[in-house]
Parts: C-alpha cells; sequence; structure tokens
C-alpha cells in the first residue's frame, strides 16, 4: 500500500472520531533566522499551550531557539532529545533501533497529551515534510488524531537566498540528493541534472567534491554553511579547504535554463 | 563565466558604490495563503514605499492579492504586466523575443526609481529564486544596484503541506520536473528518482500520466490544483479527469526512504 493509499481514508475517518481528543499541529519553522517564521506559524506557536521539539541529547534544541519569540508565556513544553544523531552510521541496526524506540516513545508521549484532549504543536526546523523528523511522529499518529501541518520556508530555500543563487530557470530539472550516495551514483545524478542541491555534507564533503569534479560542475558549485544563521558561509566550493563539513551545510549547483 | 562567478565580485563593489542608489529588495511571498508570508517578509513589504509586481496583462496580479493585508497606506505601486503568458510556445522566438523585451523593460523602470535613490521592493509568488519572474530583474540589475533576497515558502512546499505527504525521507534522491520535457524524458526521470514534483502541468497532463504509468508511479502520485488557496483540489492523480490541467498545477509523488 502507498503513502497515499494509507493517508487519504484517515482524514475524514479522524474528523469524525476525535472530537474530544487535541490535534497534532505540526509547524515548519524555515531556516533557521526567526524572521523566516511565516506569519501563520508564529500565529500557531503564539496560541499553543504545548509546545514540543527536537534537540541532540545535552544540546540546546535549534527549533526551539528559532520559535521562542513566539512563545505564549503559559505554554508547557516538551523535549524529544535524540538518542543518537550522527554519532552511528544511519544504516546500522543499532542506529535504526535506537531511531525507531526513540520515535515511539515520541509519539507515545505526544499521544498522551493529545488522548487527554489537549493541542500539541510540534515544531520542525525547515519545511516539515521534507526529511523532516516531523514525520516519524506523523505517520504514527495520523490515523488516530486530527493532524495540522504548516508549509515552512525549506533549509535549502533559506541557502538559495544566503547565496543570493538563482537556482531553477525556465525547464530546468533541479534534483536534490543526499551526499551519503555513492560517489558513482552522485556523479551519474549530478551529470543528468541542471540543477542540483546536495545535503547531508558532513563526512561526505571529499566525495562529493570528486563527484563534481567527475560531473563538470564543480566550478558553479556553491557551499553553504549555516544559510541565514549566524555564522553563516558561503563560498564557491572548489574554494572550501578540507574533507570534511558539517553535517547541514549544502552544496548548491544552479541551472542555466531559459532566461529571455 | 558561470553564475556564481558573475556574482561575488559585484557584491563588494555595489556595496561600495550603490550608497546613494535605492536597493532592489526580492521578497518571496509563499505559495499563496497571504498567512504564508514570512514574518520578515511581512515586514519588508509595510516598510515598502515602492511595490512592484508581476501580473498577466489585464488580470488582477496574485502577487498582489497575497500581499496586499501587508501593504502600508502611502506605498507606491508599479505594475509589471506580462506581455504573453502561456498564449505562445515558450519556444518560439516571438515568445522568447516578446518576454526578453518585457524583462529589459521591467528592468528599466525598477531601475529609474532605484537611480533616484529610492528602493523598490519586488513581490514573487512562491521562493523568489525557484523558477521565479524576480530572477530575471535580478540577473538584470544586480551589478548596478544592492540587491537583498528574503526567502519565502515555495509553491510545492505549500502543496506538500496542502496534501499532507511527507515529500521525502532519510536519503531520498527528490527531483524536481517540469512537464514540458518528453514523454520518454520524463518516464526515465520519474523511473530514476525516489520522489518526484512535477510542474507546469497545463496541455501536458496526459503525457504526464502516461509517463507515470510507465515509470510504476502513477498509484502514489497525487495531484495539487492551487494548493492552499481558495479553490483547493487534492486528489490521487489516476483520479483527476480530463487531458488538461492549469498550468501551476502539480503533480507529487512522495519518496518511500527509510523510516526508522
Amino acid at each position: 500500500m502507498t503513502a497515499f493509499d494509507l493517508r487519504l481514508p484517515r482524514l475524514s475517518k479522524c474528523d469524525n472520531a476525535t472530537a474530544s481528543l487535541g490535534a497534532l499541529i505540526g509547524v515548519g519553522l524555515g531556516p533557521g533566522d526567526p524572521e523566516l517564521v511565516t506569519v501563520k506559524a508564529a500565529r500557531l506557536i503564539g496560541e499553543a499551550r504545548v509546545v514540543a521539539y527536537f534537540a541532540k541529547r545535552g544540546r540546546a534544541s535549534n527549533a526551539r531557539a528559532i520559535a521562542e519569540r513566539y512563545f505564549a508565556t503559559n505554554r508547557e513544553e516538551l523535549l524529544l532529545a535524540y538518542p543518537v544523531t550522527t554519532e552511528l552510521p544511519f544504516d546500522t541496526p543499532e542506529y535504526v533501533e535506537a531511531m525507531s524506540l526513540f520515535y515511539e516513545d515520541s509519539a507515545r508521549r505526544i499521544a498522551d497529551i493529545l488522548s487527554r484532549g489537549r493541542d500539541v504543536t510540534l515544531l520542525c526546523e525547515g519545511d516539515a515534510l521534507l526529511y523532516g523528523s516531523f514525520m516519524h511522529i506523523f505517520v504514527r499518529l495520523e490515523q488516530r488524531f486530527r493532524v495540522e501541518i504548516c508549509a515552512g520556508v525549506s533549509g535549502m530555500s533559506g541557502c538559495f537566498a544566503a547565496a543570493r543563487l538563482p537556482m531553477a530557470w525556465g525547464d530546468d530539472v533541479l534534483t536534490v540528493l543526499p551526499a551519503t550516495l555513492s560517489e558513482d551514483a552522485l556523479t551519474e545524478r549530478l551529470a543528468a541534472t541542471d540543477a542540483a542541491v546536495v545535503l547531508k555534507l558532513g563526512g561526505n564533503f571529499a566525495k562529493l567534491r570528486r563527484a563534481l569534479t567527475r560531473a563538470g560542475m564543480l566550478d558553479r558549485a556553491v557551499y553553504v554553511e549555516r544559510g541565514s544563521m549566524a555564522g553563516e558561509k558561503i563560498m564557491p566550493l572548489r574554494d572550501k579547504q578540507g574533507d570534511e563539513a558539517p553535517y547541514f551545510a549544502m552544496a548548491l549547483a544552479p541551472g542555466r535554463g531559459r532566461r529571455p
């Protein structure tokens, strides 16, 4: 059964069945600058009585930092602390099990609150439906509770503006790729697209640089670190030193399509 | 010379050279719901003394309708009316010439105002740097004037939320395709990606449906018309009747990647 097959029948079922239950409200926060939160998201956050957010264990939550200025004084907060982030490779059974238990537990904690008739506003950096942790909670709860989702500025859109880079023109094909792919797969996909956004650089940076070179895209690639945030770094990718980058850094290769 | 090579040297040059000139401020407005404008965009629009926007000739401007609630009472407005939109095929010399003259003329009208030391805030639906008309003005003026760009929620992000569709997970590859490609090219690219967003449906809808079918993606494709706006229509794509769709309708095929 596809994601869509699973989804539509529930929408109406839940609208009927859950009048006494709280709603899960997923709010995309944009790329990092608190002013890039939408007017709607600011309103939803201000109305929230229970605000939930993810954080790396032992660290302050980035999502909370973006949204805090919009918090109501009488809100309660629910911290969902990842057991691991990038310490374990994502394809190991240990990582999958730890994250699966974490999402199950987080969904149960949120469901407990929803079951008492209270709404939970779950914050999500970037756009909630594009590589977002919100999605893992959404698929676990959408059958039982009403869900509202507020679109946000994606992290990549924040990087386009930070780099002042027109990314896709006319009939350009734009491909969004994780740098976790093999060097050959990256090269092949870069060579086949007009414009590219590469995510999750981290320890994959050297491999990506080789793939961009092989695909003939190195000279128009731009490296963006902390786009729209304090400590933002933007440079031609070929000038970036070293073989490592932060996990959330991005590479952008703009299209060159139709420009009347 | 690449887009990036053209860009960086100008930034500092302009900062020095243009202190007495106005700035071009490009503002992405999001997918259509005025509440999906960012807090920053709302502020910039409210501060604007000259607001410029595109419209189809003889029609009300969609961009203006989204932004109007944020206008200052003492703003001036500059309407940039497209000579053609979809009446001519985009690959005819007539279309290219008409649009080229239009962008040249629009850039000149904006430059006249900037040259008198006044800022111009140019509105753009969606994200200004993703298939946006703003880009055509930007590349014509960025060498002579200071430019600021405010990221917006892209039209596609608005459609993800409207359809409640988690689009890309974990290491999914996401491809953004114009439906103007040939049926074979569409089929090949759809078959090679995990998740897809197809833009510019219009008269290409029947071709896209065949391509989705050939690529084995029809059953998880969702059709979204006027996402986040009045008259929004969302349905499984296989249920969409007829061979035509509005030009700005989208097809979404979500990824099914890593889900711990």
